[in-house]
This record gives structure tokens, sequence and C-alpha cells, in this order.
């Protein structure tokens, strides 16, 4: 018989865990007075982006990658609040990518399609699913949302960075 | 002079996409008739944490990897709506994990230090931003959360499974 999904899940992960470096707790990086100066990735959730391996993250970066749908800053500003305060935020990276699922459906489409499954709901006509137009100038709208947020202090905003990953040439492109 | 932050970032970049695999659109996997069954995985933003490489993803899994601070599923339930609609959604894995920052920090306090800066929003005695007392249990609440929301269809709870991880083994533990 085949596998299950389940039984395919834990055994790649015993495979993994064979060769599995282990991280030191918090407690152990404290203890060896290490600070945390950390950065915020903001990215997308598609599965075919593997940032850890697109930015070539080592533990020592202390890279906190966050992802939601298309990457968006507005899901993701209480996250700065807290690491601003917990983590010790230094800066935020937001990464959108080409042929993202973000530009090819509407918002109101994903709210029309729940509103006809629970339409007491009315709270679904407020929701926003992260749709976009244009993913350089939903790179602009998100940095100019980082700079203007009452909830993300100067430090971090003047921090920020923005990008475009290509899904064809595994390059970052920055947006201005 | 050393390499700026930037600086290092985009070389490592560029190192990466020498060897970059490149994925198909989402038009070319309709074209080639592939129909999206996606997994939405939910889990922390630790940067201890590299969920493609302790699940062994790949591509052809289409496992969404979304992150949030301690891996949450509140702040995930749109998501879930969205996928559900969009990309074809499956079945729900919560992955939380050992040593996380989300059980030793507390709410009030990181609503507490924002407040002090910015004592006219009042919005922000109403935020909530992860914290949970034990690993364990706040994945079988994040579990019961899947089961009870209406927002998110019986298909796709009832194909949930939860996990915690050992940032010290590599292994994930089931959560009945």
């Amino acid at each position: 018989m085949a596998p299950s999904f389940y039984e395919t899940l834990v055994e790649r992960n015993k495979q993994y865990a064979e060769t599995h470096n282990p991280a030191p707790t918090i407690a152990e990086q404290m203890a060896l007075g290490r600070v945390f100066e950390t950065t915020l990735v903001i990215t997308c959730v598609d599965f075919r982006l593997n940032p850890d391996q697109f930015l070539q993250t080592k533990p020592e970066d202390q890279f906190l990658i966050s992802r939601n749908p298309a990457g968006r800053v507005g899901p993701a500003l209480q996250e700065i609040m807290l690491f601003d305060v917990f983590l010790g935020l230094k800066r935020v990276i937001v990464i959108h990518h080409t042929d993202c699922g973000g530009s090819q459906f509407k918002d109101a489409d994903i709210r029309e399609a729940h509103k006809s499954r629970l339409p007491d709901h009315s709270e679904i006509d407020h929701m926003v699913f992260g749709a976009f137009d244009e993913v350089e100038q939903s790179v602009r709208d998100d940095l100019h949302l980082l700079k203007t947020s009452p909830y993300v202090p100067k430090r971090i905003s003047d921090q920020s960075l923005g990008f475009v990953y290509d899904i064809k040439t595994g390059l970052l492109t920055p947006v201005e």
C-alpha cells in the first residue's frame, strides 16, 4: 500500500533529522552574550519560493521569515510591533515575486465566494486578501506603508528594503 | 571596506541564482493540466526553523508555507479562506516548536510598550501578538480553532494535522 500523506511527511522529517544541526535555545544564546538584532523578511507563501535558499540565510543572520499571501506588509504590521519590542528588530525586507497568484485573483471574488456560503457574516465584506495589480508597485505600496504606519518606528522603516524575486531567474531586483 | 548588508544580500542571491531551477508559471502549470491541490503549513518565523528543509518539501507537493510569530492559526484564517477558493486547499498543517519566543513574552507587555509610545492609539488595547503558555496546548488550541471556525470548511479542517518541532532533534511529534 502506498504510504499516506502523514507517513510520507514523518518519514521525510526523520531523514532530515539524521543530519540536523541543533540550534541554541534562547537562554543559551543570551548566556553567550549574543544580542538579538533581527531582520524581518516578509514574502509570499508560494510553493515555488524558498526564501532561506534564495537568500542563502545563515542562523547567525537572525532573518525572521514571515510569509503570507503575496507577502503583504499590512497583515505583518503587528509582527513588526512585536519584534520591535521583543527580538531587537533592525530592518524589514519586503520581497514580492513575478507570476504571483496575488495578481490573479480579486479580493471581491474571494469575499463573494465566502458570502455565498456564510451569508450572515457581514464582516467578510471588509476582508482584504492581499490582491494587487502590478508587482513592483505592490512592493512600493508596502514600502510606503512601512514608512507611514504609526506602528513602525522610523529607525526600522529607514532600514527597510524592497525587492522583486523572479521565479524564472531566481534573482532579486531592488525596488526604489 | 566590508560589504554592506545590502551588498551581502545581493551577492548571496546572485550565487544562488547560478544554480536556480526555474519553476513553471501558473499559466504553464495549468496548460500542463496540473490541478492545484495545496497544503498550507502554518509555522513560526523563528530563524532557527527552516520548514522547507525539515519537511524536505518538493515543488510538486504544493506546500504553501505561511509563517507568523509562533505559527498561530488566528492570523492565518483569512489565508485559509483565500486558498480554499483560489488554490485548491486540501489540508492545513500547524507546526509550533520548542523554545519558541511565543512562550517568553506576554501580549500585555507588547501592548504596553507601544501604548507608551502611541498613547492615543486605543486600538492597541485589543491587539493579540500570539503569546502562549505551553507548546503542545497551543497546537491543540489552534487545531480546535481550525475545526470550529466558520471560515474553514469541514473538508479542510478534517484533514488538518498538528505537530511540535523540536529545535534540538529536528524531529516532528504529532499532537492529537
